[in-house]
């Protein structure tokens, strides 16, 4: 790492770019630190414990015929410790912490990054200490707990438990996980983008499809890309179009330049818990890489989300959740709007299949309300 | 493949062994198929769309501290497609029907072979045909018809499920994956032994501790370490451990010699509902591999499995259904009972994750029940 600068609202950080940044050996079982010199890592072994990263991009020849797609692909992020791209970010702000010694990680999250911290923590070794909206599903705070994780619900919504997870990061010396804001989440996503291109054989596709919901796995699938023109390994960067719920569309709507009607600012109104963020922590800086890419923003219905899990699941044997199978769902309106052409190189990202073991053997989770640092203090305390 | 054998009930495919059958390479992302020439498979490209096998080893340090075992290690089989490892079946009789031409694929299932039959067909493009009892967990048959299968719910149980879908394979013609019945799932499972065996740099564990259902996971992996040794790449072969539920442990009362009680019998009784089987469909093959092993049989009760489902998440970060998370919890009781010595190597097979997506977006499946051939007939005819 040689510097950061700001761009369009988030930190980037950057290296001293050439072609040698990229292995150019054959896949090896070290998944995502296999990018380890484009990420902001030190020498020395890496401690943390689950493997991450290497997930498999799948031709999917059913998916093909019957979608009249002969060259789309998934790149099939559900195959992650917990099922989801959240476990990325996670595994690289966690080994920083057990480099530094920090025994405690926190994130506030809509569901997935925080299930991802609590089993990554847990298997490091950490403690997680984490703020979920009050709506948050039972069975993703069901499994934050059973992971050992503490859980606080906060009253006042997602942007609250974000507030109130940084400033208990700051008061209490903890990592900080909270996506797009910590730049460490930004470098781990990225090294979908490099896997991506060295998975179709060291070359791009020409649009990649990806769901939004705080904007950093968009943002840093752009500057993967962008990083790999500047090593010299690329000539382009591919499109990125970024998908939202129609019911929660507020990118969608700045992007095509029309106010917001009511209901679609309603986090609450759709099946894509994972995608449903009212004023998305990455906002400006999905808009600038949608748009440097050539891309565009997509808003689907819910019963076109419903639709493409049942695809997904059907005609290319992955199961997602309604948010990992958005960009699924963005293909028709994507191809109606001249944002892809049915005959381009077209990469799904499927981002999550949602985490919860069947059989749960445990009742649901009680979870204490938490609305200052004080409420946090006094709950962590020793009894 | 040379030849078959009958053992203790169940058919094994014998090859001419040598220790070229195992490559020596580094690892590679073919995952089982790198095993191929083990397994009952004609030279060519391997066309089954889903990745499967090359499951991590983790070394679980956290979990390591808690249990106070140094040389524990965790073959965490939750990484495949559906989560669970009955993947690995599914994949080795989908690539046969694919290679015969065969589009129909048929299990009886207490759950998780019948999810992973379902998704592998799907993204083989072949049609599943899927039989479980009138009990089979609701969120795994909405996975199942989800994923396109045809569904039928036999009344008579499970037993009574894989009589119809066999006398439905031979009478149809249609590929049969019912476990342990069909030689290839046994070659595919035993896959996991190899795995271990090369993860640990080629050498063996002392034990290897698995759940058994109907047994062809155990059966399996002792077929699998035996033919190592007959490869002459090992010398010895690990004790293999056993674990049933205690509501329902016919084998561990077969193993102990002692009567079952009705409250020992019951499929029910416990939360782990994989391996919740009163007939295993080799059961002799599972007493015989564990006794020529010198390892043991151990049953769980439901407090102990429960414990261990949050064990595993809290401690390794791994996320188990109650059966996968069998083996963790028979470990106590296999120290107590001389069946494992805590300063041992140590593998804990952790089966499977469950399969359940969060954020169902579909309602309950509906599914016909069928008793007889004439049922599948009726309910499958075109209308
Ligand atoms: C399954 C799934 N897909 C997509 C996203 C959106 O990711 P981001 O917040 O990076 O835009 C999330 C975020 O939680 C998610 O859980
Ligand atoms: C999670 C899990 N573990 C273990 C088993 C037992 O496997 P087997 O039937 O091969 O003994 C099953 C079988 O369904 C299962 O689903």
């Amino acid at each position: 790492m040689t510097g950061r600068v700001e761009r369009a609202g988030v930190t980037w950080l950057e290296y001293a770019y050439g072609p040698d940044l990229v292995p150019d050996g054959p896949p090896d079982p070290s998944g995502m630190w296999r990018y380890r010199d484009l990420l902001p890592l030190d020498p020395g072994p890496v401690r943390y414990p689950l493997p991450v990263g290497g997930t498999p991009l799948l031709a999917a020849p059913a998916l093909r015929a019957a979608l009249g797609l002969p060259a789309v692909w998934l790149k099939d992020e559900t195959r992650h410790p917990t099922g989801s791209n959240k476990d990325r970010a996670t595994a690289l702000v966690i080994e920083d912490g057990l480099r530094r010694g920090i025994g405690t990680v926190t994130t506030a999250s809509t569901g997935n990054a925080a299930v991802a911290t609590a089993f990554g923590a847990a298997a490091a070794g950490l403690r997680a200490v984490i703020f979920v909206s009050t709506g948050c599903r039972r069975e993703k705070l069901a499994l934050m707990t059973r992971a050992g994780a503490r859980v606080f619900a906060v009253p006042d919504g997602y942007a609250a438990a974000v507030d109130l997870s940084r400033t208990a990061a700051a008061a209490f010396g903890w990592l900080d996980r909270n996506t797009g804001v910590v730049p460490a989440t930004l470098e781990a996503k990225k090294t979908v983008a490099f896997e991506v291109w060295e998975q179709l054989g060291r070359e791009l596709p020409d649009v990649v499809v990806a769901p939004v919901g705080d904007g950093p796995t968009l943002v840093a699938l752009g500057k993967g890309f962008e990083e790999l023109r500047r090593c010299g390994l690329t000539e382009r960067v591919p499109r990125l179009v970024g998908v939202q719920a129609q019911s929660c569309s507020p990118l969608v709507r700045a992007w095509l330049g029309e106010p917001a009607a009511t209901e679609q600012l309603d986090p609450g109104g759709t099946v894509a818990d994972g995608i449903a963020v009212l004023r998305p922590a990455t906002g400006p800086a999905v808009l600038d890489a949608v748009g440097r890419s050539g891309g565009g923003m997509v808003a689907v219905p819910d019963d076109v989300l419903r639709r493409a899990v049942g695809t997904l699941a059907s005609r290319a044997g992955v199961p997602a959740e309604p948010a990992g199978a958005a960009s699924l769902a963005a293909v028709g309106a994507a191809l109606d709007g001249g944002l892809l052409d049915a005959a381009e190189t077209v990469v799904l990202l499927v981002t999550g299949r949602g985490v919860a073991p069947t059989g749960d053997p445990g009742g649901p989770a009680e979870v204490p309300v938490a609305a200052t640092l004080d409420d946090v203090e006094r709950a962590l305390a020793p009894r």
